[in-house]
């Protein structure tokens, strides 16, 4: 497959017409020469949002075995792209090969995933109470209810993970699970990454016979593009991984228009890593060589990297550091997605190590090319940190600052203080069970998981996972946006009181056709 | 029970040292002298949210069973006030004393139904993957999912409904389920019906030892004590029922927050009927009948009155439009329930008379009263209602417009033109169906609740409800703000990975001690 520079609107791909863009190349520091892609205009941005809205009520119509099969279409297709996509995702992300390749099997297997969510049907929420005719003083009607798709999503990917949270990650795979078109915005790191992906997607639904406008990819090279993306009345909600000045942005957009619409941001989280007393006596050494290698992961460009450790003072707890140090120190630099990506995290790194009260314990191995990060660690008391505001952003990188207690009063208090994260962690050993029961209700309120004895990186893609929390960690901490429960960011009830056999949806049959675990009459059951 | 005016704030009752208030009766258009209430201050608002933090993870902690005893001695209190609450209601609301009882039935009712949720425990929505230790090239964590409360819930009771969606009504009910403490700001027009109803709460908390705060209900003068509530940090959640501009102002506080939080407004609606030929031409003159009734049923005071009603013109539309003349020319004029209302409704209803193109075809008879409202009943045809939006806007009332289109391609481009809606109705016989299955997917896009043969005042509480639906009808259509899944509106999902038995929740505990139908690895099961 030729990459052209092209966006895809419904089932032409088109020149855009303003500022030319070229992807660039992190490692090398250069951009790449060729294609050119075109950034779009308004006018393209809308013209993919009336096709979507368009093709709403014909997609969300169709049998969910077709629906199933469009996202097995997808797997397979991106699949069928082979080293070519590994190729490009390498040269425009910096990434290794082979967590490309694993990254594109999470991708596969999230649609796939969605597809047996789509048949099984649970999503739709089947309830149904009987009618209650000779009910005084009134009768009750029949009364039965579904979820429906919200209409057509708007999905910002992520630069951070060029496949899985991009043009046809989870976002995309759930929403068109949902029955909702889907228009995507490109990312700017990835641009020739985003178009191999979406003339996948494009070309099965052309394939299929699918609704033109279920799928749609524009290419901007500022914000207004993507703003008129949020702020067009077609556009129901809104998917979007990135930092919290971009997602405030959009969330401020959405607040705005005449028809507010949710929006699912992933934005921000420390991810702090409480090192319980019992286990850092215990086994000190090996959480701290953990910890390390959690933290430069990646060169620390995860959303649930561990940018914070916090433990009671101890001599164990200087043992921790030591070996953190020492382990943390041979790390080699490591290139980053973006020459801005990069910056950012030698500023964020630079204000950390000239905040008063923060001392720096560790760096990394010297960068050798032009976007690399170097790993650091960083000391503090927990007095600084209550006291330092700036000490809870999020560097973005393979950062990380511990902070240390006099005592258990002092740590309940840093977890009392913090925001919402997406992840809480427990180093947590058996006589350290006391003290976890104390920590676990402030940090229920705190994040969306909480891991004992893991680290924060590493989001399964499962039933019971829980990739969100609360703000700022997500806009909307009622949701995660991995998983299969994602798909009910894209849904809502509705309810159909006295329908007659002809029209009453299939979910919500007397016959069960689709047979759906449902709820009659308050029981589940399958009957 | 005497009412004394004061706040209940915690333990405490607080006399409001701001603007002194009276109740009113709007049957006499008169002040209730006694007693007087002290409206609060901000202070007052912070100490009550402050208790409500504090009380969350106390109260959140405790056995379901507790939590379900707390919600059916509320509704037992409530029903023992006997006649006297009756009575503070009628004096407030000027809505009939039978009316009222049955209001309390449902509010007691409800408390009960939650009970009965509580104890059940699917909102709970446990969801369980196993660990895959061998997996390569990853293992996978053992991870559990549960839903919590949010925290502390700010609640806005309706004028409409002083019981039933005030003090103790649906959001109050729903977020005390979810393990949620609930700051009150009672109603300007049934202040001492809510005095009432808050006492029996904060009696039945005490009496139980639950922790202070769980609930507090603060009396306002102007919008800054509901806009600090809203604002508080410790608040998490906002139900609110009334009109538009109130709703949307507590949307842009809530928006404004360092720390966003979900607002449930539950707004306007026109609720528009769908007049179709054959059952027009079978029954007109049942349906013009039962129209009329449902339009004029509590003085039209109803989110879900029918405020329109659409049909292709036909000489069965001419004889409809005749019969609801005739029936609603002979309904009294009712009282009230505000003198505000009743100068909106004025106000609405000679808009709607001076408005181009609409035809006044039918009044009640005249008030007798200083608060009655008049019903009066509007012709349009479809291309004045398309070209004036304000024939869009709920006037709140016994009034409602019939719209007359010329073909279906002009009645199908009504249905798109609308806003969101609660409801939407078919009157509809066997031949309609065709024309039916046409609208259904416009109106599954327009509204939370869609009725066949039916009329859409009278909103049952019971699992399938969905009293919700698109902006501007509420500002969230992802949920419903009446029935057993309005509990959804105040839960969050955490994730608990790898967690020890000594520490897992008990709702995901490997022996299921509370009996839940959980999702084990993709599957339904109580085992």
């Amino acid at each position: 497959m030729s990459i052209t520079g092209e966006m895809l609107i419904g089932r032409n791909a088109v020149r855009g017409t303003e500022k030319a863009l070229h992807a660039f190349n992190p490692t090398t520091g250069a951009d790449i020469a060729e294609p050119v892609f075109g950034s779009g205009t308004v006018d393209n941005v809308n013209a993919a949002c009336e096709l979507a809205g368009n093709a709403f009520d014909a997609y969300r119509g169709l049998p969910l075995t077709v629906r199933a099969e469009f996202l097995e279409r997808i797997a397979d297709g991106i699949a069928a792209l082979g080293d070519a996509l590994i190729q490009r995702a390498h040269e425009e992300s910096g990434l290794p090969k082979a967590r490309l390749e694993g990254e594109r099997g999470r991708t596969t297997g999230q649609l796939k995933l969605f597809a047996q969510v789509v048949r099984a049907g649970q999503w739709l929420g089947a309830t149904l109470d009987s009618p209650l005719p000779e009910r005084k003083p009134l009768p009750r009607s029949d009364l039965r209810m579904q979820k429906i798709g919200l209409g057509p999503v708007a999905v910002f990917g992520a630069s951070n993970f060029p496949l899985a949270f991009s043009v046809a990650g989870g976002d995309t795979a759930a929403a068109l699970a949902a029955g909702c078109p889907v228009v995507v915005k490109a990312h700017r790191a990835h641009l020739g990454t985003s178009e191999m992906v979406g003339r996948v997607i494009q070309q099965v639904a052309q394939q299929m016979d699918l609704p033109e406008g279920v799928f749609s990819m524009i290419v901007g090279a500022g914000n207004s593009v993507g703003e008129a993306l949020v702020a067009h009345p077609a556009i129901k909600a809104v998917g979007f991984t990135g930092s919290r000045a971009g997602g405030l942005s959009l969330m401020r957009v959405a607040a705005a228009r005449p028809e507010p619409i949710p929006v699912y941001a992933e934005m921000s989280s420390i991810n702090p890593v409480f090192l319980m007393p019992a286990a850092l006596a215990a086994r000190g050494e090996t959480v701290a060589r953990g910890f390390v290698d959690s933290l430069v992961l990646g060169a620390g460009q995860f959303c649930t990297n561990p940018g914070l450790a916090i433990a009671i003072d101890s001599d164990a707890l200087k043992a921790f550091v030591a070996t953190a140090s020492d382990a943390l120190t041979v790390k080699p630099a490591q290139t980053m997605l973006t020459s801005g990506i990069h910056a950012a995290y030698e500023e964020g790194e630079n204000k950390l190590a000239g905040t008063k009260g923060v001392e720096a314990v560790a760096r990394g191995a010297a960068p050798t090319g032009p976007t690399q990060a170097r790993a650091a660690l960083f000391v503090t008391d927990a007095k600084t940190f209550l006291a330092t505001p700036a000490l809870e952003d999020e560097v973005f990188g393979p950062v990380s600052t511990v902070v240390t207690c006099k005592d258990e009063a002092e740590w309940l208090a840093v977890a009392e203080h913090f925001a919402g994260q997406l992840t809480a962690t427990l180093q947590m050993d058996a006589d350290d069970l006391a003290a976890a029961q104390k920590l676990l209700p402030i940090l229920e309120r705190k994040a969306g998981r909480i891991l004992v004895n893991g680290y924060p990186t590493g989001v399964e893609v499962s039933h019971a996972m829980v990739h969100g929390g609360p703000f700022p960690a997500t806009s909307d901490s009622r949701v995660t946006s991995v998983g299969t429960t994602s798909i009910e960011r894209f849904l809502r009830p509705v309810c159909y009181q006295d329908f007659p056999a002809g029209l009453v949806p299939q979910a919500l049959a007397d016959s069960n056709p689709l047979d759906l675990w449902r709820r009659r009459d308050g029981e589940i059951t399958r009957s």
